[in-house]
């Protein structure tokens, strides 16, 4: 699939505490805005990729977009860890011949209608079942009656076994996690669509925020949002006739592996990964680690980044708390990070605005633009994951 | 994708009234018997595509075979109609380059627990849903007061509308039905694999069954069943390497257009179909009708296959009933159908079954053997659809 399908259409909604209007309205709001970019029809879909935690569905797009005929429509389990999967089946759609012109989206009014946060939705209820005789039950029954009840509990676990596996103390641990949420503010301060352009963080403010789930703070965690963003994907020739400066998919996969879900049952992060992973995305992008420009990684917590440097080979094994301590994830760092702000400062899209913004960094408009960026690596701690081009 | 990738391991469970074990022993069975059939071990599995109704989760499996990386995971929503969606998103996989051994499969105890013919899983309550202010609402909702809420109940529908639309008089559109009940009944009293193998099926008897949902009898509808069937599929390449009869895709999609769904509130059959999107399937498969050696289609009811001869174009508009009262659907017809018995008589996989005999025939080993079958086509009323080769 190497540079053979490009992303020709970005769009999103404007994002908020409250949209004020339905999680379909906001989906077709950003995916009008993407096909308007790419200069391309509504009716001209012919594939459609979705989050399977998404409530607005295909069947409802393709009657209000008028779509003709759709030859590809998949959904994509587990929440954020869709993220690039979106991607890489989407390409795989028009690689094969199947579709041409393909949505990826994504769309929730979160903050103003079911909040994950409050484990309004916990995990575990809809998707990550186990069987037993006659019946579907959610994992999280294992894990509820002890009160792990929302991601960011079990990001928090994650976090205190990394800080104990790396043999740090709980200052350094906290003064990493308040630079990432201190940087990636200072991106979303220059960022007009972020949800926290005008409201700076510094270490004292940092500092004060309470805390949610040891060792994490208030400002390590992610925004919650209503909203919606979308990408219009189509074949790298198409793309070129389209516009001047398409931006190419050179790699994409998923990862499952035993441990990865249900987050309840295997919250530990000894577990994580899946060695050749990553290797073979690199592999698929004629790649290494220190090629990639800019990445977008997919924040939960503030801890997300510390462990994506390493997942993602930008820092060595339990030691991405030591790259961020000395360089921060700045435009002067040698990998800037959520140049968008991220979950944490723009918006909480379960990681389609992380798209939109590597799109726009490889067309040289991002508010933070890393000089000369060719290429941009963004995933999800390894759930999914893509590297994509100028 | 023409003739990138290849089926080459099947498998499936006995089918019952009762299986006596949960869906996901039944998956593992019928998976680990389709690796065993292709001489695959489990752990190289790296794509698993399902039912987005199936209850075993990919997660599920990835443990219990001890998959390692699993790069591809997709599900497609919409019950029946996911059937060739498996096998066009598993050939994606491949031709991308994201995975190499990819899994399909359903498993479901739809006899002996959830049974969608007594609406006990009603249509409209799980995907199809229109989108509200703040929520999800089911669309059966709009169609459930007025006592719609089996799928058998809006194919009957669409069978008094073809009746219409066609000019029949009932006893002849009867005969019709009956003539595929009785000539699928026949294939499945010669298919060990069949839960009606040691029952025959005569006009008297067909007569003598209650009338279900107008014009539809009892001998019109599928069968409930426990049971599980699964493919392997891989590149041609390694297909060639492992096996002396690897079954060619030459083609696979899926359709989705604004009348399809949801069932309950589009039951319309003259909104039916996409134009074009047959057409490209035998475009992609560089075949007309006419090479196509036997066909397996997804029998809700017998209408199904009156139907789906002219969806495929093996007879012309509105003549699909002509074409089974002339010749039927047997050996000696133009183009056998449903050659294990179908879902009235072999046993509902939700066209799992349909496929698996399709390789079958394809390898020259089908209880009822279509002399000389170079291709097949499998489809589900043109909602997705794949044609397969030797």
């Amino acid at each position: 699939m190497y540079r053979q399908t490009a992303i020709v259409g970005i769009g999103h909604t404007d994002y908020s505490r409250n949209s004020g209007r339905t999680e379909l309205v906001l989906a077709l709001d950003a995916i009008i805005a993407a096909l308007k970019d790419a200069n391309i029809a509504p009716e001209e879909v012919d594939g459609i990729v979705r989050y399977a935690y998404d409530n607005v569905t295909q069947a409802a797009l393709v009657r209000a977009l008028g779509i003709k005929d759709l030859r590809w429509y998949s959904d994509i389990p587990f929440g954020g860890i869709a993220q690039c999967g979106t991607i890489a089946q989407a390409a795989a759609a028009i690689v094969s011949g199947i579709a041409e012109t393909v949505i990826v989206f994504r769309s929730l009014n979160e903050r103003s209608g079911v909040r994950y946060g409050r484990a309004e939705r916990s995990i575990g209820t809809n998707d990550d079942l186990v069987q037993a005789a006659g019946g579907r039950i959610p994992a999280g029954q294992f894990a509820g009656p002890y009160g792990l009840l929302a991601p960011g509990q079990v990001h928090a676990l994650w976090a205190r076994r990394y800080i104990h596996e790396a043999g740090l103390d709980d200052e350094i641990a906290t003064s990493v996690f308040a630079r990432v949420a201190i940087d990636q503010r200072r991106y979303a301060n220059n960022n007009p669509h972020a949800m926290m352009k005008s409201k700076a963080l510094d270490t004292d403010t940092y500092m004060a925020g309470r805390m949610i789930s040891e060792p994490l703070r208030l400002y390590d965690y992610c925004l919650e949002t209503d909203g919606a963003a979308a990408l219009v994907i189509t074949s790298a020739e198409r793309a070129r006739a389209l516009r001047p400066d398409p931006v190419y998919i050179l790699a994409a996969h998923q990862c499952l592996f035993p441990y990865s879900e249900p987050l309840p049952v295997y919250p530990a992060l000894a577990n994580f990964g899946a060695p050749g992973n990553i290797r073979k995305l690199y592999e698929d992008a004629r790649l290494q680690p220190e090629d990639i420009s800019v990445a977008e990684l997919y924040d939960v917590t503030t801890f997300g980044i510390v462990y994506g440097l390493e997942t993602y080979g930008f820092a060595p094994f339990r030691e991405g708390w030591r790259h961020v301590h000395e360089q921060g994830i700045g435009l002067d760092s040698a990998i800037p990070v959520n140049t968008h702000g991220g979950h944490l400062s723009e918006a909480y899209i379960h990681g389609m605005n992380h798209l939109v913004e590597a799109v726009r960094q490889l067309r040289g408009t991002a508010p933070n633009q890393v000089r000369g960026a060719e290429t941009a690596l963004v995933g999800c701690a390894g759930s999914s994951s893509a590297i994509l081009a100028r």
